[in-house]
């Protein structure tokens, strides 16, 4: 049984701390341990990670689309700058969910701009840590799809 | 018990027939019997609505406003041209999840610009008819927050 | 005597419960009960109309073409998006007013642009409730000047 | 035989009458005759339709799509502005001319951008209310080359 | 009691004289003359003036947020280049109305830029020298609302 | 009887064999001996020309001016980038009609840029070969307007 | 004997020891000596200004409105940001040239659009000192024709 | 003795009878005699030409670079278009400046981008056929200055 | 001993009482006092003036040029609109470092846009009153520097 | 006593030996010396640290919000690319200081853009290394501020 | 055996003599003998050729598309402005190399926007003459590809 | 005798598997093997690295400078968004040739933006594995000529 990738980028390792007017009171430690206790109801291993680093987000997308089931990756602010991330998410077959926390279209003008949701399957955003969950149970049905 | 309303801009009538390889084959129908399905698991009434008129759907999200649960509005071609529809959802109180089913940031660039999305709580896009689903097992959990 | 046409366009029946805060407290048919009573003093019949749709606007503005005295317009949002009602405006020939309720120029951008105001002989801009009498009282001197 | 649909787009109805230096004397019922007779001379049914209403022209381009031969549009304001339009135009499988009766291109800048042509077959535009028996001409072999 | 300031930026002392399709023919005398006759009717003292020399308008703007009752305000050119009088308006306290003569939206591009509607509470266009008769009796009810 | 010149830009030479899936079989001596024939039938001379260099189109546009009965001309890329054409055609008194074979709104963005179509009567559009035909039919009907 | 109002604006006063690589060495004052001394070979009085201020500038083409021959400006940075000067250029009758030492399009992007230059007769660029020769020469030749 | 290359680029071999409201009715024969007039005052040959093909201008100005004391050049439209004229320009020695008949600042805006300008010495904008009789006078003086 | 020009321009006189949210609430006055003391312990004359023209700002920049041992200048709107004070700038040779109270990066679009920035040495931002100490400090240094 | 981390941007390390007329020839090991000298003076502790690493920079932000006093930044060319960066800053509370050697304004226009300079209290531009010393006697300042 | 095309733009005819910082001292001879010999080695003939017409250009490509080996193509200026030579190379057969001898990317920004890049199969910049010689060999494995 | 650099960016890695259609099915590998063979052949050592990190590149860059005879850069992605690459690039003596292996131009419009190609000597695109072997050709001259 192979793992679903959950890639986090820069600054996801403040939530709970940073702006929780916008991105809420859970952590990103909350995220991963509801995500993992939702793995086990749906039959999926949970590969957890964050980074400030866009070169890392890049090499685990790539390990990812190695030996990875699935991607469920918010990328942050790499969201609007990295073609890096857009080519190495173009580059890998397994299905890919973008995730945002908050709701980026109605935030700053910068931050509507997306390098990645051009390469990933599909994006959902402004639900809170709830997002990750819905985005887990899409990504069930999309390994389905696959495998079928 | 009030309902969640389900509205569906122009052409998704055509559902299942139109560009099956963008859209796929479900019909509209077809979504909406599986989301009453789901309403019923979920406790939630299903209000399933469908025109090609901008003022329809102005309408409509302003009836939700006054007496429904919850919006999923899937707003086709207006998502990209009307700010009357931004200004209706802006005004009404219920909790409010915009979906698409295709990828639109995969599409034309016209597609990329958004005038619904600031407007409302969350956005899912790209995962075909199953996203309305998601958008209805969020809005479960929206509705009780607000209700706490 | 003919009517001075009143037309107001999408989400303008919110009035006096949408963002107060914006738009103020006065309902719209405290509008058009206070302009009633001011068109009886400067002898002007008032016909007083909102809708949600486009179109409707479109068709009423070419009827107050064929037999209206003047026409007093708040197009709501369409004032951003519709060249059909710049079209149907600049085709008519009785005086036209544009009223909005708040100051749109100091908003979100998307409100600076305006199709209908280069279509009309005048503007008058965030003076709230109060905006629709001074332009009746300005639709006056207008259509006087027209019957000399 | 199935007919041709004419879809006459917001503020046509007003033909003859307004701007007669950019539009010319002929109204639409002028139009609708001289059409009906060539469509006699060309064995084609004719379905001649005027709408000020965005939704209207959605949801015949949707009939005309299950059961006309074959579409000529004049979107009127429309063309700029309407991607539900678009997307209609785009789903259906007769063929599609778009007309303008005036020279869009050289007039105002916004008359330049359109959302409809890249969604028909072919577009006449200047040629006066010539234009549309031009397409009526084209819409013949278009018809023939399909069944073909 | 103290005074309305009513100031008039660069080529208005010309007016009567200057482009008098675009402006009519009423002097700037003419529109004193006026206002000081309905200002007594309103129980409002004018003072109005004029100057060529943005910093002019910037001082006087500060004056009356001194010791002015509220501000009527024609910018001309500088409407759409005066950063400093938008700061100048954004920081006094009194009421303030935007005019201008002709309809600025209907003419060149760059008449539509405007730094200082933003700043202001209510702008009124295209009604020529009524319009500063429309913005005193407008200015009566601010000030009334103020006091209040 | 003065001639139609009908005036070719550059690669049309290569019609027939290039791009085959846009421009269709049809090669450039094929157009023209259709509408020698249709000539005949409407009683008009053609001057058939191509040429992949500007300046001489501009030269037969001037030519034309002169001692032609009218200008059809597909500009081929010159369309998009050449003003010069644009000044001569507008410098010229004939009836003038702009045909493209492909529907240049379906493809490169560039190509949505034209410097032509502003300086003549009409434009047709998408409707392959045989809107060279529509052009004459249209060019017939204009000659006689202007003769009247 | 009316005279040519020569109008220099802002930094001109600093000519021949402010940048001279791009200005020259010749003074403000050694060109109104040159300008004074071709003005009586052709017959034409000259007043000679210099200001700072976008202001005085405006208040003097006022004054040459009323009581000039002609008027020679080299806006200097004004005419890249002051729709004020150019609304006072087209108000007077007398004839305009715009003159400017340095060879502005040459320089950086910014001095590329002016907001004068439309509301000139005409324009002379980089010829030096000796540009404000040749616009005597050429006003001379412009009052002529007015007058005959 | 070298001659000054008086290069005319399209359309200016219908000087006088096109557009004459905006371009005069000076022939460019007309243009030619006089230049050549006061050339033989000012001790100067003139070497005039017209054409309407860039690759003619760009062959000419290398002509001129070669043999020629100074460039008059009137690019036409060429002026927005021409990269290769400004490259050629660019790589020639002798003295060179610009002339448009038309103030080209004051009508439509694609002409208000220019690619020669900033190859050039000086440019004379909107002075009409006077235009080049400045500009053969400010070649004298620049001539002058070079061979010093 | 030459004095440091410290020049401030539109609306800084309002400072302590306008917007203190941002500006903070020492006044002009107190700045000046502060530099004056720090001038001393420095052995820097201080020039401190104030105006809401930019025509002052411009002649006290050449006035600094001509005499000041260094500019300290803060010019407040004109900062984003006015090249004149750019030109002023470059042309003058002392030490000048620009100072603003807030920080205009964090604020209004058109606040980021500067035209003087690129003509001092050095820019202080968003360090409040005591923006303008440091200036002096760096002032301090940059005489030293130029002296030596 | 906790620490005030000076962060340094890509390329910085070669300070000192990279275009020295544009940076000077002071190293980074220079400044830091100077800044830990003054530091002493100024009883504050300096952490002083160099990366070519986006992600590094964050992660260090991070690490100085959670036990830093405050943060001197110099992000090198990532001011002009990072929101990674522009979040970071905004998430964590100590004062901020952006500092750059050289004039960004007066260079390339892609160094006009900042995405850090919203984030951060303050912004020193221009001023060389001492730059940094300026941006430590700010920081004394901000930190006691936040401590009262 | 068939010939390589080598086609050289307006002005390439200049090289060695103009702006040889920029292009080296190498002739445009130099240049050709130079590939001659290479293509002597390599078994290919050079049909080698230069113009400033656009036309010629156009003209050349369609005769190497008809009979040619492959075309190596330095558009000079047209590089940025021909569409027509985008659609020739678009639609002709053999293989394409574009050579610039400049680093284009390095110098005006209007030098970066290219036309022809698309068209082609391989683009070799800024490394001089030898430019030439690489595209030579890399044309001979692009042969010997298209061949097998 | 000292490397030539050969750099690679983010996905190279991925080089053969990846979009093998684009980017060909030779391997990083397989096209380090030819270099080291070909730099035998040129006497020429080769130091070949590959990252997804753009701080890793900038590292490698400086340390090329420092001791490298050449680089050859792939940048991937980071082309088109890393300044700090630039800056790096900007920083070191070495020649430097930038290398893609598809054709940049020919993609989607972000991959036609480069920060990177100002910063280089020379650019080969398009030309598949072969670019990096022409690349080294022409480094070899490159060095050759700086070491003359």
């Amino acid at each position: 049984m192979s793992a679903v990738f959950v890639l986090n980028g820069p600054n996801l390792n403040l939530l709970g701390t940073r702006e929780t007017a916008i991105y809420g009171t859970a952590t990103l430690a909350d995220i991963e341990a509801a995500l993992r206790a939702q793995g086990e109801r749906l039959q999926l291993l949970i590969d957890f990670r964050q980074s400030n680093h866009e070169g890392d987000l890049v090499d685990w997308v790539q390990e990812a689309g190695g030996k990875g089931a699935g991607i469920i990756i918010n990328p942050g602010a790499y969201t609007h700058t990295s073609i890096a991330l857009h080519d190495a998410l173009k580059a890998v077959r397994p299905p890919k969910i973008e995730v945002h926390l908050s709701n980026i279209h109605a935030r700053e003008s910068f931050r509507r701009t997306s390098h990645v949701s051009a390469a990933v399957d599909g994006v959902i955003v402004g639900l809170g840590a709830e997002g990750y969950g819905l985005a887990l149970d899409a990504m069930r049905r999309l390994i389905d799809k696959v495998r079928r």
